[in-house]
């Protein structure tokens, strides 16, 4: 019961701080997808319930009745095992169910899952309730970033908090830790929670390699933008190549030059960019090319993982040079749940560490995070090895 | 001082219709914008009120001080001489200004206006003022079809209103009106309120023809329908038979099969089609190949003209045979409101009528309404020529 | 048999000039299509060949048999009544069948149509022969302008021809005809060919209108450009406003500034523009545009077809200010051939004249050619109304 | 001298063999582009000829004279270092330079090759020269697949060749080849010309694996489309799924199904399918699908690197679960032959082996080719690992 009581107390406080960061919005902003991969907060807000309902409730709440059909329709995000579903690109199209409808399915949720607690949590169950618990913890993460992306893409800059800390300044101070030549062990080691693409420890050999301790500055990479970074294709793979061209990039998401002065836009609204924090919202394509203006590269994820324990992260996700593939070993698990994480094993690159949004306790050393290589709406940053 | 008194009442009242329109709907509806063609409400709502903000206001009202310079850019509809503007596409991408902050706005404005009513109104002001007004009424039409795309597009089918009724059922005898052949004169011919494309009054020679006494039925075009008339080619223009193939089209939008029965959205909720009723929510691609079926055809705007008052109209838009294009003599105004009607004037079709949600004394025989032949979000229907 | 033997002599002769046409072409220019719009010059030889097979051999040469099936798909353009085809965008992948294939089926369809004008000729096949040599006829001008877009969109410029003489001087000096307000006669009016988009005889009313003697020369175009009106908006359609943006369009097709001096590409290759010769290769929205900056309109066909005795006319397609829309009567003739001119009376304008490229005896006063507003590789000039 | 007159020999031989590869060709054959990925023949034999004259007469023959500076322009494929170009999907809208011409620039930059040879050849010429040659035979290889995409997708289906043999039958016995735990060398090994994305012999640490004898046949192939294989979600990426459904795909690239029985377009023309040999013409998509429905997978590259001297291989390009990624220490080369391989270092896979169309002494068992996982134009086969 203890394991339970604890369960239950992590998924309340969840449930909660999905709610406590929606809290700031007016209600158009729950509404809104700008971009494909941005969702409206009110979706994310649904999606994690509906989650819940359809994964847990339905299949282990006895006599539980469905809430609304239709909010199944709305709410699945990409589980073709799971029927029907809203395409990707409408979501932002959907007026109904309201802010308050979702407030209150989730509040429906909630109960009848506490009712569940009540009951007897066999091991199967407890596991799935956990993995509903980290994915709405994942959610989170996108809530703040797509909060982020809605708010700074609005003409009007609109502040979502004065206390949120984005752009902490960096300890400045470089040095290169060294790791040694030899095999060592990569994956998840532990009884905790982790997801499926962490499991089937292994072994893995390494060249000896430098890693930095700190990630790369506002200050750092605006010195590549001032020399022509953006201008000159010998740092840029082929396809990142014409994928400035054809979006006229030449900066990291949110910065805007205004008058003349580098700004950047944060969760406290426009401010003038602090040049000792670390450089964010830029793409895989930014960073290897940053890396190749250095004369360096970026770490593979096994580098990262090994090294880890010697700086500080986590407070930006960090492009590594990895492509997103299953460990040895790894098999899809059946059903629904099995669509986690291995069908995006393709064209995707692994990001380690964690970010300003990412939930405590969401993220630990062996934390397989995967983004195209051309996004930046997420707080990702530059850590250089040799 | 009467023709201000009579034009203060009418701006106040059509100011007022807007937002009555806008009562019904939740917050969350005012934001969406589905397709490109539809605008979200609180934009609509925006843009009457900065025409008239930024056409009288600010030219006419002394000191007056701007409300916001970001509402200007975001209320900016399509007027390239007055600056910058978000991209029609991106309307549904805003959560800010707030449906709130919009109702802020409009008072702003009335009260703004209403001081200008007490100063003297020139000639000049009173026709941008009566401008700006008929550029609301028109606003309000599309307001209730842009809501009932938003809400008709909805997965939960929501219901606008039980009272708006928009399918009466017509007196379904059909007889021929005969007009003789001759010369005959077309356009606006009186000093009420017109917009520029209906100037120009000018003879037309008209071959003697025969126009239906009323619109074609829903049991009519569900004939053509169950007749194949979708899938024959031959009825269709080649850009149309393109058109249907791309969009999967073969029924009139709003057109549920439920259970093997039609049903019908309309702003009471998905409801059995009322056979006795006009067809709507057709494109022009649609009634004329409907025509080329019967054997018949559209009539053109002028035959429409000259016939009209022969007949009831005016609870559906009408597709015309004739291609929008200036009148004889007709000249574009100077400044940004001669691009209101003129800059269309190429691959559009001409209307004429009226519907169900054109606001009242918005139209008249000689009104040119005019859409791109492929759309049909608008309450359009079919008379028949021969 | 008069009328057979001049029949035979015109389907020899319009054969042969087809093939003429090609003369100059390498094999490799026979096969590309750079745009949709320009099929390959095989495509054009093959298509017009199995418009005889597949319209008159097939019905009524006895015994004939179908050359090789294969043909039929490749070659059938756009008549859904002829079954499958190559989609029009594919006709550039193609590279068989092979140009001298083409030459063998044009000269075995070639012996066929003799075989069949040794037998009896009614009036009725008289009627589709001569639909069929005119419809190769209108290929032949496609031919040129295909040509000219192929060799002159390749790096290398290649010439046609040294002789071929497109830009002829006009005579600069300009006075406006005048046509007093009446009742005209619209339409073809006599025994000799015509479309069935010419027939339907019927009267239109003018009001008094003056016509430019003469086209608008390139330098007059040339003072257009230099005085920012590809720049102004407000001389332009809202949709060709896009389309200039969209496709960075800034001069006539085929104008080129090398060393800051203008040329143009004509089939002698690249040359010098000649001031004083007519602008050519502009779109509608082009033509319109500088209509308006001149303060003036373009003439609707029917002024062109009243006044055009009073001028010359024949080097270049001139833009009406016309929709393409069917005469008062217009019926589809029957089955495929019905196709040919109905189902593209819509988003299209009307052009009169005839080019340089136009077949002798393909023109006439009546003529009705059409075009979508934004095309430009045709010989389009424009004539100036007021 | 002997290495020189070797490397002469390697050259002339090189350069006959890409022109008896077009023999069976006709001129049209050369010139069309029907996806983007195909290149016309004629561009490969003109691409591989401005290779020599770019890299190598240009800079090491003394007075060398550029050949015609407009084929540098059609000629140059993707060195952005190397100036404006035709853009790729433009290559099969060219005409010009003719096949005839396109020859002779080959025979005159084979003269000026040959008086090159004469003089004294340095180490670095040497090495520029092999990369040359290489570069041509990997072009040899894409000329074969890229005639059967135009030949196969041409509706005639002509025959390239009566002799090529692309099917040939396996032997099916199949075993399991086992590889044990430990650490391994990778990467090229010896003095013999290899690519740069070879280089930097590094240690990796295999777990241990079974690999099988022989590649997968249509037979197992077929057994997958009928159990519907194409049809289950589950055994698919994400993006693969999307693929699918966007393309309409459901069989392997070239196979038709004629009166209900299985054929297959070789370069021999449309035949019945050997059940017996490899399934080919897949993407890494249906690979990976197919290995999943077996609850098996796909070897990475250095399994089959390990693996490889056990079995046969050569006649498909085997697709692996691996990333294209940098070796460890790798670099690009400066200029513009550093743009060879590593700028295509992100999204793609890893293919090993080589195919019925690799040339001779082309490939070796450290050689890595790479593809977007959706591309199907190549001879590509799977080996399955577990």
């Amino acid at each position: 019961m203890v394991v339970t009581d604890t369960l239950l107390d992590l998924f309340l406080e969840t449930r909660k701080r999905s709610e406590e960061i929606c809290q700031p919005l007016q209600t158009e902003d729950y509404v809104v997808q700008p971009i494909v991969d941005v969702s409206p907060p009110k979706w994310h807000l649904g999606h994690t319930t509906w989650f819940f309902e359809e994964f847990i409730l339905k299949k282990y709440l006895k006599d539980y009745q469905q809430y609304d059909q239709n909010f199944a329709f709305v709410f699945n995000s990409y589980y073709e095992s799971m029927g029907e579903r809203v395409v990707r690109t409408d979501r932002g199209n959907l007026s109904r169910p309201t802010v308050k409808e979702v407030y209150s399915y989730r509040s429906h949720i909630d109960q009848a899952m506490q009712q569940l607690f009540e009951s007897e949590i066999t091991d199967e169950l407890l596991e799935v309730i956990e993995t509903g618990i980290h994915h709405e913890k994942q959610h989170q993460e996108l809530l703040l970033t797509d909060i982020k992306y809605i708010l700074g893409h609005n003409p009007l800059l609109p502040v979502y908090s004065d206390t949120f800390q984005e752009n902490k300044t960096l300890d400045t101070n470089q040095h290169w830790i060294e790791i040694e030549t030899g095999n060592y062990e990569i994956g998840h080691n532990s009884n905790d929670f982790c997801y499926d693409n962490e499991l089937g420890r292994h072994t893995v050999y390494l060249e000896d390699f430098l890693i930095s301790n700190r990630l790369v500055t506002n200050s750092e990479y605006l010195e590549f933008i001032k020399d022509g970074g953006y201008k000159n294709h010998k740092f840029w793979h082929a396809e990142a190549w014409d994928w400035l061209q054809n979006n006229n990039i030449a900066s990291p998401m949110y910065w805007h030059k205004v008058d003349d002065q580098w700004q950047q836009y944060s969760l406290n609204g426009l401010q003038p960019i602090n040049m000792n924090a670390a450089v964010t919202h830029i793409s895989y394509f930014e960073a290897f090319a940053f890396a190749q203006y250095k004369g360096l590269r970026l770490p593979t994820e096994f580098e990262w993982e090994i090294a880890q324990n010697q700086f500080n992260w986590g407070h930006r996700w960090e492009w590594t040079e990895s492509a997103y593939l299953p460990y040895p070993g790894y098999a899809k698990a059946d059903g629904a749940l099995g669509e986690y994480n291995g069908k995006f094993m393709v064209n995707q690159k692994v990001l380690r560490g964690g970010s300003v949004a990412t939930p405590i306790k969401h993220t630990r050393p062996t934390y397989r995070n995967f983004f195209q290589p051309e996004l930046r709406w997420q707080f990702t940053g530059i850590r250089l090895a040799k």
